[in-house]
Order: C-alpha cells, then sequence, then structure tokens
C-alpha cells in the first residue's frame, strides 16, 4: 500500500489546534493489519481529551477518537486473527481481552488516549486489537460499537444482566443510554428513561422503553420510578448523569439493585446517601467501556438481535469541526465521520 | 414457666428514658421458643435508636438491643426447628433468610428496631428467627455474632471471597472490623488496618492484620495501601467510616476490586471520586448486616476456624447505662451485658 | 365455607387405583388460607408418583399432582401474605424460598410428594406457599407455572442467563422444552431445537425457535449444532432426555457452556465423555424446578413477555385418567385439568 | 547465547522412542525471552502423550513436558513483561489469559501437547506465556504450579470458593490432591480425602486434611462424608477418578454442592445417578488445568500462605526414564526433573 492519506492531529491542546494533515499510509509490521477506515463514531470523551488533555509526547501528534469500522486491506507477517478483505472494528480498550481491568499505570489504555487514534484514512494496528464488524450493520452504524455499544452493554450484562420482567433505568438520550433502552428491551425488561426533553422521551419510547419521565418537571425521579414499579425501584440503573444525580439513583433502587456508574456530566464527584444503599444491599459499579471479549459478545448479540444503533447524523472527514459542534449541542444517539469515500 | 423477669424498657426517646421494669415472663405461642437469655452485644446502632427514634408504638415500649445467645427453655406448639435445651443465637434480621434483601416500608426489619429487642431476661420469638449457637463460644462470645459478627462475614464473603493471596483493608477496631480482620486472614488474605491509635494497631497485627496505617499520620492512606500492595491496590475494603473516607477507600482499590460500605461515623452522605472506580471498574456495594443462612454459615465457620471474637468487656444487666457509656468512649472490639446469671 | 368438595385420592400404588371421592371442604388454620382450585396442570412425574409410589401413610391418601392456580376464598388467622379474592398460584417446592435448597432426609419437598397434591376443588395451604398468579394469563395457562414454567427459568436464569446472540438447545417438546423455547428467544438467544417429530419441529419454530434437529435423522445432533453454531458449539443446553443423550449435549458444548440436567427419559443413570467437558470447562446442573424467589421473578417476566405457555389439551375433574393417557402419549406442551366449573 | 544444549525428543510413539539429543540453544526471536530451565515436574498427562500420541508432525519432534521453572536469560526485541535475570514459571495453556478457555480446534491449547515442551535446558518462548515465579518458593517446589498447582486452583477458586466451614473431599495423593488439601485447609474448609492406601492417608492428614476415608475398606465412602457432615454433604468434591467413582461424588454432595471434575484414571466416560443431583441442584465442573490469571494468583496466594508443594523426589535430566517409572507407580505429590545444574 503506498502513498499519502489524510488524517486529524493535534499539537497542542485546545481543538482550534486541529489540523487535517498528509501523511504517508504505514505499512503493517510483523503481527498488524492494515484497515482502510470507512466510519468512525465520537464519543464525548473525545471532546474532553482534544480540550483539556496535552498531546502524550511532543513529536507525536495526537490523532483523536478511537471506534471506527473499516476493512483489512493489507497484513503484516504472521497475522492470522484477520484476513485481507475482511471487515473489523478497532476494540477500545485493546489490550483488555477479558476479566477484570487492564492497567497501565492506573489507567486502561484505550485508542485515542494513551494508545493512537483512528481518525485517519488508514491506520496499522496488531491483528489482537481487531474484531470482525457485525454482518447486519453497515460501516456508520457499526462504528458506534467499541465505545457507546460496549459500555452500554458492560453495564446491563457483565455484573448479571436484568432479567425479564425486572425494571431499568436510563439517563438522557446520548448513546449509550439510547443503546442501553434498545437492549435492554429486548432482554424483556422495562425500562425507564430519564430526560429534561419532551420530543426526546418521545424518541426513546418508540425505541422500546416503556416509560419516560421529565426530569426537570420531575427532580425527584426516583419517586416517579418507584410508583411505576409498585415500591419495589429499579433493579439496574445506568447513571451518566453523576454528581448528586447519583443519590437519586441510589434512592430508586429495588433490593439487591445495581448501579451502572458511567458517566459524569454533573461533575466527576459524586455522592449519595448510604442507608437506602444499606437496605437494598445494592451496588454502584464503576463501568469504563469493556473488554475485547465483551465487544465480540456484542457483534454476536446485534447480529442476532437485529439491533440497529441510532446515529442523529454523519459528516465527511473534513467536517470533523462541525460535528464536534453538533456533539456539543447533544446529539440525540450517535454522530458518525465517514472517511475515505 | 411462670414468673416475672427484668427487661430494659424506652418510652420516650433519649437515653435518659430508660428503665429497667419487671414484667410477666411470656408464654411462648404456637410456633414460638421461649429463650432464657444469657448474653446481649452492644453495637453503635443501639446508641442512634436509643437517643433518636421514637418508640414505634405508644402503648408498646421499646426493648432495646438485637443481639443475644441463650437457651431454650420452653416450645410452643408444633415448634420443630429447635428444641428444649439447645443453646440459640436470634438473627438480626430474622424475616431474611436467604437471596436479596426482604424489606417491609423500604426497610429489613431487624431486632431492637422495627421488631422487639432483646434486653430481657426471656423472650419468646419466632422459632424461624433461632439458629444453633457455635459449639466452641461462650455465650457472651456467641452474642457478638448477629450483627457485627455477620456483617464482617456478609461484607467479606457474600460478594465474592477476598482469595488468598489478595488484600483487605480495614478501618478502625470496632467489633464489626475485628472480625473482619480476623476472618479475613483465617482466608489467607493479606489484612491492613488503619487506625488513628498506635496502641490499637498494634493489637489489631496481634489478632492478624499484617500492617497497620496510622489515619491521622497518614491522611491520605490510600497511598500507604498502594505502596504495600506494590501499587496493585485493594481487592476488598470494609468501610465503616463513610463520609469522605470513602474516597480514598475507591483511590485504594485494585483492578476488579470492592468496597464494602458499612459505617456512617463520618455522616450519612457518602462522596467519591467516579473516575478511579471507572479505571478499577470497582464495586461499591451497601451491607446491612446479613441474612439467617449467613448466620449459619459464619457459626459453622468459626467452629471450624475456632474464631474467638473480641470482646472488650462484660457489664451485668442492672449497669446497662454504663456499658453505653463505655460505647460512647469506641471499645476496642466488642461489649457485652451479661443477663440473668 | 361450608360443604363438601370433590378429590381424586389414592390409597395404593398404581394408576388404577385412583378415586374421585368427596370430603368436607377445609377450614384455614392459623396462617392458612383456603383456596378454590381453577386449573391443575400435569407433568411427567405425576405419572410416575402414581405408578410407583407408595402412599406415605396408611391412613392419609396421597392426592396427586402439584401444579394448581385458584383463587383464595377464605383465610386464617393472622394471615398478611395474600387476601380474599386473590389469583394465587402454589410453590411447587413451598419450603424453598431461596438459596440453595432446602430438603428434608436428603429430599426437596414438593406438593404432591412429601407434601398434600392440589388436585382437589379445594385447598389450604400455609400462606406461604402462595404466589400472585399473572395479570396476563387465565387460570388454565397459569397453572402451568410452578413446576413446567419455573423448571424452564431455573435451568436458563438461575446460573447465569444465556445472552443475545448464544446459542440455546431444547430437547422435545414437552412442556419444559417449549417453555424454554418461548423464554429462551425472548431473551435474544438462538434456539435449536430437537424432535423426533418433523411437524413438532415445525411448530417449535413458530414459537420462536431459529432450527431444529430431526433426532432421528441425526442421531449425532451435536454435529448440526456445531455447524449452525460455526463450530463454537452451544452455551446452554436443556438436557431432558438423559442417560446416553447426556454425551451428545457434552459433546455439543461451547466453550464455558452449561446444561441444565432436567429429564431421564432415558433412564436415572447418565453418561457422558470426560474430555469434551474438560476442552471446555462445561457444566452439568442439575435442575429440579426451582425456588418461590424464582416462581415470583417468572410470573413479573411471563406478564412483561405476554409470554404464552403452550397447552395442548384441557380435561375435566373427572377425566383425570383419560388425561393421564393423553401425557402417556407425550402431548405438545402441557395438560390441564379444569376443576369446579 | 550461543552454543548446544541437551533435550528430550520423541519422533515416534511410545516413550522407548525418547531421545536426550544436543541441538543448538535458540535465540529469542521478537518479542520472546530465552529461558534457563532449572525444575520440571512430571504430571500424569505426560505419560498419556508419550504412550499414545503420534508426534504433531513429522519434521518437528515432540519436546514432552509442560511446567518449568527458570531464569530469564535473554529477550527478543519488544519485550516488556521480563526482564534478563527474572525467575519466571511458564503457563500451562499460554494463550488462555482470562475468561472462558480459548481453544484452537476444540481443544485449550497446551504446553508438550499442541505446543512445544520444556524438558530441554533451555526454551525461547513469546514473553506472553511466562509469569512471575513465587518468592518463597525454590525451582523445584515452583515447577510444580503450573499445571498440578493450577488445576487445584481453578477446581477450588474460581467457581466459587470453599467457605470457612465448608466441606472440602480430595480423592487419592497425587499432586492435584494434595495441593487441594493443603489449599483448602488453608482456606478454612474442613478437608476429607479419600485413598486405597492408610499411611498414605495419615500423611495427607499430616497436611492438614481433617479426616481420611480408605477406599477400599469403604468403598461407599459417600456414606461416610455424609457422616462426617451429620448428614449435609460435602460442598466441593475435586473427582480424579472419573468413571464410576462419580457416581459416588454426586451422592456425596451437599444442597448446592459441586463437583470438579479432574481426572480419568478409571475411564474416560463417566457415570452417575441423575437423581441425587436433581435434590441438591449440584453441579460437575470440567476442569483442564486454568488460565495464565489463574496461575498469577497462585503464585501470590502461595507466597502469601507459605504453601509448600509436596515433591516426592527429584531426578536429573538424564534421569527422566526412571522419574517416568516412578510416575506409574504413583508417586504421593510430585516427581521433578533437575535441568542444568
Amino acid at each position: 500500500m503506498e502513498g499519502v492519506m489524510k488524517r486529524w492531529e493535534l499539537r497542542e491542546p485546545g481543538r482550534a489546534n486541529l489540523k487535517l494533515t498528509s501523511v504517508a499510509i504505514p505499512t503493517p509490521k510483523p503481527g498488524e493489519a492494515l484497515v482502510r477506515v470507512r466510519a468512525v463514531s465520537l464519543n464525548y470523551r473525545d471532546k474532553l481529551i482534544l480540550d483539556a488533555t496535552a498531546p502524550r509526547a511532543s513529536r507525536e501528534p495526537l490523532v483523536p477518537t478511537s471506534d471506527m469500522a473499516g476493512e483489512v486491506v493489507a497484513t503484516g507477517e504472521g497475522v492470522t486473527r484477520v484476513r485481507k478483505g475482511e471487515r473489523v472494528l478497532a476494540a477500545f480498550n485493546p489490550l483488555w481481552v477479558d476479566g477484570p481491568p487492564v492497567r497501565v499505570d492506573g489507567v486502561i489504555p484505550s485508542l485515542g488516549g494513551a494508545l493512537p487514534g483512528v481518525l485517519s484514512e488508514y491506520v496499522s494496528v496488531p491483528e489482537s486489537w481487531l474484531v470482525a464488524a457485525p454482518r447486519t450493520l453497515d460501516d456508520v452504524k457499526a462504528s458506534t460499537l467499541p465505545c457507546a455499544g460496549l459500555t452500554a452493554w458492560t453495564a446491563l450484562m457483565e455484573h448479571g444482566a436484568p432479567r425479564p420482567g425486572q425494571t431499568v433505568v436510563t439517563q438522557g438520550t446520548g448513546g449509550v443510554s439510547l443503546f442501553a433502552v434498545q437492549l435492554a428491551s429486548a432482554l424483556g425488561a422495562r425500562v425507564i428513561v430519564t430526560s429534561g426533553d419532551e420530543a426526546k422521551l418521545a424518541r426513546a419510547k418508540a425505541l422500546g422503553a416503556a416509560h419516560g419521565i421529565h426530569r426537570r418537571q420531575t427532580p425527584d425521579w426516583e419517586q416517579a420510578v418507584l410508583e411505576l414499579t409498585g415500591g419495589r425501584g429499579a433493579d439496574v440503573v445506568l447513571e451518566v448523569v453523576g454528581g448528586d444525580n447519583l443519590g437519586h439513583s441510589v434512592r430508586a433502587l429495588a433490593s439487591g439493585g445495581r448501579i451502572a456508574l458511567i458517566g459524569v456530566l454533573e461533575g466527576f464527584e459524586a455522592r449519595f446517601p448510604a442507608v437506602p444503599l444499606f437496605q437494598t444491599h445494592g451496588i454502584i459499579q464503576g463501568v469504563m467501556v469493556g473488554h475485547r471479549r465483551g465487544l465480540e459478545e456484542l457483534v454476536r448479540a446485534v447480529d442476532t438481535l437485529r439491533l440497529e444503533p441510532v446515529v442523529d447524523a454523519t459528516y465527511a472527514l473534513d467536517a470533523f469541526p462541525q460535528a464536534l459542534e453538533h456533539l456539543d449541542r447533544g446529539p440525540f444517539g450517535k454522530l458518525v465521520v465517514r472517511v475515505g469515500t
């Protein structure tokens, strides 16, 4: 594979410093696969990294974003896990294969963070970072699985899935939450969505949610959850707001219930009253995306359930800055950059 | 069984209103057993109830405390679970047999709380509330199992026991923490104790702790935990302090680690930073004593391990107020009231 | 409640000795509820008990069968769990509330076995034996939940539910297997059914199964399972045949897979090759119906999923012998006796 | 590293064809570490492979055995997981890092089987195959951990460890069983050993077993287990005999108990009665050594518990045939070949 390719780079913190550059297409080393990137899905954390983080090393620019779907176009020596022509996803935490998180310096290394990003026409990565893409999704939709999809999957499935007839609460209408609405309702759980926007509640119900709670009209939304469940409470809550909202989630829990703490939209410190957690023997679990086996399972689940991730809009590669502005406004579901077509 | 018996009663909130009264010895109804109480162990929650709670009903006085060891002296019609002459304990949450907590009006009913207490020469209770006492402990030591012992057991065992070679952090030297020191070290875990008292740290080490951290000399005690574990962190933390201390516990966690949130000494609201919980996929679990099966398992474990609960002092029944004053000062381990001898 | 009622009784082993008798309607004792039985579902084990078992005591006749739906018509003193007019089911293993099995003399006591049966116009039972009936099913369908429904539920859910995208194998088209087809497909699992009857395979597919394997045309049916799963194998197998068939199930397992051993149609001794179980770290789990919490969860699941158990035929109370003959022939799903209407 | 080294090779099935050869010391490729082997522990499966298996490919000889302890003496390009001078063990199933088994062609690849063996003065292997050796054991004892030690660890710990006060049954006095005696008694479990040799029973008791059952004097040994446990039965059984013995193990189980099926001394087909497994909801779990994370945990546990594996005898490298003859006779614990000293 010869020639040049475009990619987005950052050499100074701050998204104003993003540059679309031309660099040589890499050659896959032994054990690596060269992937032609077709679609890149954006996440809230990409904004945090662009705006706040210094690139890791002075000479290597930061290539942003983590989630891509593409096609293997060449393989290095000794590659057996993927083959040329195969459609693939990259794992978000590619060094974490299974079991408890594999950390380096206290952090689970992830693409577009401690490891290189994917907003590029081609990437050459170790074959062990790649997972077969779902048969039933195109590249745009498939690209939303590695971070948003897997976060919802890990939160719902990896610590005891909700049972049919149990109640799941999701918050807001970002990519993770909508994925959780679709997945939890496909499992037979009763899903309650909270949001500050009546129209978005209606759209979430169309995706499978049984009930919506308007967060501003009902600030003590846990009361509504308790009423909707005959006093039992929620068996699983996906907490994406954080801060004081965790206290509401704790008060919404059923006996033996579980909160997957995922987001920090309202602050990096979380607060909650201890007594309701005592009386339910409830659990608060930190969730940071997930391992590669989880992504492989998610792909199989998506193909079996025919689950279609919600994509709000797509952008061309050179329109990445506009996509970031859309991200600032809060999309309904995911934003995806189309690459190389 | 005829005659009168002594018991402590409270008809108005506030421990100044405690009265040692004489009432008729009850007759066991069908399904009940009459137990001659031999020893009653005190817990921090007994103080909270005495000082802050209105008795439940105007005509029924509150009989305080929950934890007793005694002997069955008579049985009502149809009783098969216990027999006359058997040494027994009462379960703290006697309606919760197994599985997730069984709650009534949002609370797991407990003795000396929503259900009658045991600070009495005799109690007549449903047979299903009773569990065989350990063979290897006298009544004074056995009486410490239903609340303090079972809390430590539940926190350590019921959500995935620590493995040999893993690290357990316990806080302070109250009854639950010392029980956890003994039990976790018997499991082959490496136990680290935090305390604000050098002498108490030494005594905790004598019970099996591998390391002590002086909490006032090392306020960021999680750093010491990380150093002692080569950067891995603690696999299980028994959080008895609450409030801001939870943040230190979260930062002390190993990958896949777990915090059992048990106590609220520094406040009923707990606070912690979300990011370290994400990076470990760590768990915070509310623990409120435990179910009857847990108590039965604990009794077997105590008999097999020959584990001896730490009793700081014993008091006579009429010296209950002095025992409460000792409780205010913070004992090393448990305080027990001897009854009826 | 005064008057007489009909019930089936057996005083000598052998179904020829069954007698439809008239006895006094019982009066509920303290803690009991009197239930007007509306429907009784039959199980394979009822045949085994009738044909082979001596009644437990010479003076008490055996009242056969275990599974009923009915209505509470009177309550004894102190009853709080159910109220007059409530539609209820009886738990199959009513003394086992949660956790590991509660056994008496090595056996989990069950209705129509070590405990009284329900083929009677009225039964008076401890309130703790009863569970609220599903809102969305009539009495005939609801009566199939306590044994067949709960067996499928326990087998699928209580030891780690199959995940969407995973594969579940069910065997035959009896009540448990059809229930498992419906439930597992509602969870998003891919269900493969084996049967010796082409028409029944077609009907099982109509209930949600993705594939059918004709057991006589493909005696090594595990090969077909491996082909259908791209060599991965089955994540969960519900083994209802037993005997040598267990060996096929073991060879059909995926890595980390699980066999729920439920039935003994081909013999009480099971045989399997050890090596394939080693290479998958697979699990064989004995399943004997389940606990009361499981039944409560199943009822909620049925109401949420709108799951309709398959009833092949219904019979009037005095046609119980004909229903047994139908049972001998192997129904598609369940047979139910209508009582008292 | 230049020069030649000795290693054992097999080019035709049958141990008579074993040859001690001289070959060039390998040079580590990128990602590999060259290990000077110090000790190699033998396992029963080594005999099976030598006697029954054709070498995998005509040109590559089979180098037997799987379990070694040694020292890293050189590293290839890019190696970060180990460093020169470090004492290491090789993982038995080195491609299986965590989670469910990773299989290739239906088999978990293992050293000395589908992957190269270690009975050689030096081996060059991917760094990911290596694990730090325990600080507290010499190379001879450390070499027993990867197969026998990890098998016992997996069987006891990975599917819910026995709790203090629970009962564990081990069979015979081979390496896995003795390891399990030591580990389970260190966890506070009560261990019952079965053996056909009174003297070996006495030695097993000296290692921590609470009771011994003479298998020939008590062929229905499950009766003795039930008596010793007051009728409760065993919570965990390590089944190393297989065949008909599995039936005894099933009848020995407690409610909710578990059998780890490990060995096939009496045949590759296992048989058991279904009904007792139903009544306990018991589990039979296939165990084939374990994953790399398990080995890492075991090393930490051994260091914390100061557990000393039992080595019956050691042999020099050129005495490997004599070691095999000792293996035929059934050692008490492990046999180890000392290499290169």
